[in-house]
């Protein structure tokens, strides 16, 4: 069961563990810095189906199907799975999930939805509500530019701030055993608006609220930043999290060498002309489960704290003229 | 702590208590038969505000903030508050609740978001993870009408098994307390898609959900319909509801006359020409805050199940020919 500390923090003590991982991502990804690590990588942006909405929804079906294979399980051992995406009325994720026969609980976290989901995971693992549990998420480049931005046709100019949307899936399987990386600490966090309304710069609304739960992490638990081997943000992107560690230095946290953001990581921003970074559900959720969690289970970290963000806003309440309010949640990983 | 019982079903030994309840909604909702019943009745659509989408958004923040007044509380006690509507990208929740400073976990669960919030809150205070948890969700007929249909000046002519999306919201404040109702039992449901593709008759999308959920709960608890006082679903509407009667009775499950639709309750379909029934988010979010359980907490009703369905589609996934998968998860409250 979940111990509250400090004001916003709770501490697992029943430390869910991470039995399998998945990682599924497009063409662009394959070619970026992480390229090797991820267990597919799909050339044709389409994956054989008849739409992008799709072809989203496959990269999550087959990122939950390799995380559940490598856990050794099978879907009707999985008591829930906690899954969102950024499409309208998330239907990337019900139809990548629905013919599994999972009792499935939809989120909507935007761009921190690997951690929201992973969170909750880890609540009902820890709490024994659950025996198993699947956290996902994904997003694809191209549905996500049409329903965001522009028709791909267009070939819309593209401001130096704006960031690039993954094309992948990322999906943990959550259960209890006695080794493997533990979720150990989560800070679920609240909205943060500074009134940021450039929707071409998501970073910079999403930073604050990443600052935020950051701190509000490091407050509860009385601990340093210094003390940990990885401090990931998902996904500021270069503007974003140069801001972050600004922001946060106000408020008595200083993020050192250890601290890196999954959109700086995923892409080579200069050479793939990926603007500020990686964005997107599938940024931070293919490099947590592609990259960072198959090295912590070979000892390369001890302990990270893993913290997706993301803008919750839609094009309506943008063209309204309504702020971007973001949200980030942060969770302790520990080996 | 939660125990499973059953395959899927969680039966919550510290029960959670519903310490106070809010339900807010527009103008038709106010002439219908449950108009007495609600916290407040606006008639002007807008609510003031300067879209529809706006007063989306202020429905649920009166909700909220009326049932935690009505729980004695502010809303720095509330450890979460679990939130959801239809709206893209959810942002009918976020606006709603961006200023409250609450731990805010996002939920997609179209329809069913009301149980779906509820059992989630119930699992959190349930396992001692949150003191305070607050579930909420909303609709309204307009911001619907045009994200999901047509311009409401188009005047478009609908069908006969078409619903009414209501203009409401019903929000639930969870604790720990000796007396009010209690949520004892809970089932997270599944999708089931049985290829069904009308978007105007969402009653029979979601009615094959509602005959698995209410069927595995009766199974999993080796219960007898005919022990309710109350068995409602939200939202089938007339079609979908007698659809449900007749897939459940071929998988054993007998519905009578304890056997109510939220959908069927809110309006006067014939004299408020609202086709099958109202629909939403809202309608069974408001149903059930606005009238079920405050007649619980006076004694009227001493145990029902409420399972809330949603229709998992997007007009992109519609328009791509994709079919309406349906969910709906039901939670059993006692008094």
């Amino acid at each position: 069961m979940a111990e509250r500390i400090g004001k916003a923090t709770l501490n697992l003590k029943n430390t869910p563990t991470v039995l399998g991982v998945g990682a599924v991502v497009g063409k662009k990804e394959g070619e970026g810095p992480l390229g090797e690590y991820f267990d597919e990588v799909h050339t044709d942006t389409t994956l054989g189906k008849d739409s992008w909405e799709e072809a989203e929804s496959e990269l999550m079906s087959r990122a939950v199907n390799t995380a559940i294979g490598k856990a050794g399980l099978t879907s009707d051992k999985i008591h829930y799975i906690f899954a969102g995406d950024l499409l309208n009325q998330c239907v990337g994720s019900v139809f990548a999930l629905k013919d599994l026969e999972i009792p499935y609980i939809g989120l909507f976290g935007a761009c921190s939805t690997m951690a929201l989901s992973l969170g909750l995971a880890s609540v009902f693992v820890d709490s024994g509500t659950a025996e198993y549990a699947v956290a996902t998420t994904s997003s694809h480049f191209c549905s996500a530019e049409r329903q965001f931005r522009f028709p791909l046709d267009y070939g819309g100019q593209r401001t130096p701030t704006s960031q690039w949307t993954v094309t992948g899936s990322g999906a943990v399987v959550l259960g209890n055993k006695e080794n493997g990386p533990k979720i150990t600490k989560v800070t679920f966090g609240k909205p943060v608006d500074l009134g940021v309304k450039d929707a071409n710069n998501m970073g910079a609304a999403m930073a604050p609220a990443a600052a935020d739960t950051i701190s509000q992490f490091f407050k509860d638990t009385n601990a340093s930043p210094d003390s940990y081997d990885l401090i990931l943000t998902g996904d500021l992107g270069e503007v974003g999290s140069e801001l972050l560690t600004k922001i946060i230095r106000e408020k008595g946290v200083a993020l050192g060498d250890n601290y890196f953001d999954c959109g700086c990581l995923i892409f080579d921003n200069e050479s793939q002309d990926t603007g500020a970074g990686g964005s997107g559900c599938g940024c931070s959720a293919s490099t947590l489960c592609g990259y960072i969690l198959p090295r912590m289970a070979k000892g390369e970290y001890r302990k990270i704290l893993f913290c997706a963000t993301g803008a919750l806003m839609s094009p309506t309440s943008s063209q309204q003229g309504n702020s971007i309010p973001g949200i980030a949640h942060a969770i302790e990983i520990m080996m």
